[in-house]
């Protein structure tokens, strides 16, 4: 059976992880910063010097491919990063599409589609996120383009004309659909379930649906030594509890594998000898079912006033952001599964809980991911780390399952 | 019976409210700054212009007096603020002292000892507070004046330099304590008992003991969509329960007047879509009582290692801080309320939960505090507010106290 080169493909990861380097042994690489651009110049040189055919289009999305005709296999993932995030979230399914497309070259394998590899723009939201899938499946607007600005304000206008990219033609990044045959993302998992399980591929069936809402408890400040405790009213009580029970609605009333999250709590004014008067806090809740999620975010506000009446607070509970789930194709879980077994490796079936690229592609065209272990479940950190053979497994998944669907 | 002057009293108070006033409408006087300096200067002129002899301490402590020998009979409170405090938080004391002055040489009333008016440096803490009390009782040593700062780093010293005191000097700012017949503080609540009880004197039993606690939970940050909730170590539900348990233990094992406050809760990394690693708060436990609160401080670390257990974190408790209560003379609170009596007000007996200058001065000589009612119990706030009716009541309480002291 044909396998990638992972001297190959570990020598390009850690090439890119020198690219935006922190203090820390992450990567700082938000999309477009200097960092990013670098990491663009390099791997176009990469495609390059691989003698691969290879563009960017009008997202920034860069592309490279063997074979011709149409519709197209597409491998891929994005190369920018969270800020001191790790080397492998991404950065591993992009340079494990190129290493699949050099490994095909390199051995003459003759495709009946083509296979293209594509690192996406802004998936980790400096522009907000998913900007260059978004361009391709067509849902990436001139006027969404324009209202699209950075934490300290910078337009994404701006950050595109600088690299020579013209927001102005982002219509042209678009694909037509029957130009996709099928999408497929290898990514470290970023959670701990195939570590614990023991288990080298993770086939995944869908990404889960999230949300995040935003709760305010409103009481009164008062001096902390001078009002009795029956006199008071704490918001932080609030908070406290409305915690502790939106994580109990979420083991109790979940699907199971519901996952339910208290990030962010504020109190104001902040003094330790102050009452607090506002409590603020943030719960990201996150389903694989849209009806359970909805059901939980319903029960979340009832929650939230009943606690707010218990400790005479007031309360307002904002649903900030809410993004639907994505079914990853049955078909290509039944070819990545196959692929696997083919290499003699386990795969189990399970549920993304985080957000990529292709739960946008999946609008459009079949979508499948492959996950491979995520040491310790770390991400979005230094400490991300997945073993290199397990990197080996997880490209040699992806080579498999793109040579199957190119030939189907 | 002799009364103070309302009008002039009212007049005072508003004018030193003008110094250092926000935009909300409170004062911004932290010790030594230009505001507190201005107000220094308004108030020695007010003391020239009353024709009332005055001098300034070693401490910067600014003294009016009436009458001749020894020992005297002192009342006072602070004109410094806290930062965007109250009109009348420590400004009360002062000024009624300095009108109960001006009562008592405008009316040609002699007493057998003298009485005179303070008015303590930083008693709000630009520089740790109380170093004016601190100064007096011979408790300020040169060492601990060379080592304090404000937060931003601006030493004590450097501060008294400006203003021509010499800290090398401190020790002189010490009275002898057969020199101090007695100290009265009179004081807004800054709680809202007397106010729910239409009381208009409260007679200070004794000032609670203090501590400031902090605990700090760790667990491990992890990605809020790919961990699942049984592979948590979610530092964010220790501080939740820690804060929970913390109250009922204050409501079931304490005095009864027992307080207990979260009023600073920290999550790292704090954000929305990441399970917070480290969760710092703040316990604010007071009481009148010195062994209750040594037992509840005791209880306070089991607490915070059970649910540490609980929750798979470690945890660290620091004692930051513990005040010892201090006891108000009890003679003092009998003349106090005889003289409330004698005015025909209703006057009810309560401890103080906030500290005062006289906890310092209890420590050499019997002291007295006379609290008026703080309008919802607003203080350390532009809304603090007490009537001026309050006032007048507070300020004649303290005239004839401070004539029957110095009369015995």
């Amino acid at each position: 059976m044909l396998r990638i080169n992972l001297a190959r493909l570990r020598q390009d990861l850690e090439d890119l992880g020198e690219i935006g380097k922190t203090p820390e042994g992450g990567v700082w690489r938000s999309s477009f910063s200097e960092a990013d651009l670098e990491a663009r110049r390099w791997y176009l040189q990469r495609l390059q010097d691989a003698g691969l055919q290879h563009w960017v289009d009008a997202a920034g999305n860069i592309y490279g491919r063997v074979g011709e005709g149409s519709p197209a296999v597409i491998a891929g993932s994005h190369i920018d990063s969270v800020p001191n995030g790790g080397r492998f979230d991404g950065a591993l399914g992009v340079m494990a599409a190129f290493e699949c497309l050099r490994t095909i070259k390199d051995h003459g394998v003759h495709t009946k589609l083509p296979i293209e590899a594509v690192a996406f723009t802004d998936e980790e939201g400096r522009f907000g996120g998913f900007v260059g899938s978004y361009a391709l499946i067509g849902q990436m607007p001139y006027e969404e383009v324009m209202r699209r600005r950075d934490l300290r304000g910078v337009p994404l206008a701006e950050a595109m004309h600088a690299v020579g990219l013209d927001p102005a033609r982002i219509a042209a990044a678009r694909r037509d659909p029957n130009d996709i045959k099928a999408y497929v993302e290898l990514h470290i998992e970023q959670g701990p379930i195939l570590e614990s399980l023991n288990v080298p591929i993770g086939v995944v069936q869908g990404i889960v649906a999230g949300s995040r809402t935003w709760i305010t408890f409103r009481g009164r400040a008062d001096h902390a030594g001078t009002t009795p405790m029956s006199m008071r009213q704490d918001a932080f009580l609030g908070a406290a509890e409305f915690g502790l029970r939106a994580r109990d609605m979420v083991l109790t009333e979940g699907s199971g594998t519901t996952v339910g999250t208290v990030g962010v709590l504020e109190l104001k004014p902040g003094a330790s000898n102050i009452v607090p008067e506002s409590a603020f806090l943030t719960l990201d809740l996150r389903d694989i079912s849209w009806d359970v999620l909805q059901r939980l975010l319903e029960r979340t506000r009832l929650i939230a006033h009943e606690v707010a009446e218990k400790w005479g607070l007031e309360v307002t509970v904002e649903r900030m952001r809410v993004s639907e789930p994505a079914q990853m194709s049955p078909h290509l879980q039944a070819i990545i599964a196959e692929a696997a077994k083919e290499l003699g490796l386990k795969a189990h079936w399970m549920n993304s809980g985080a957000g990529h690229d292709a739960q946008v592609m999946a609008k459009i065209a079949p979508a499948g991911m492959i996950f491979v272990p995520s040491r310790q479940g770390r991400s979005h950190s230094p400490a991300e780390h997945t073993d290199w053979d397990q990197i080996e497994n997880g490209a040699n998944v992806l080579l498999h399952t793109l040579l199957r669907l190119a030939n189907e």
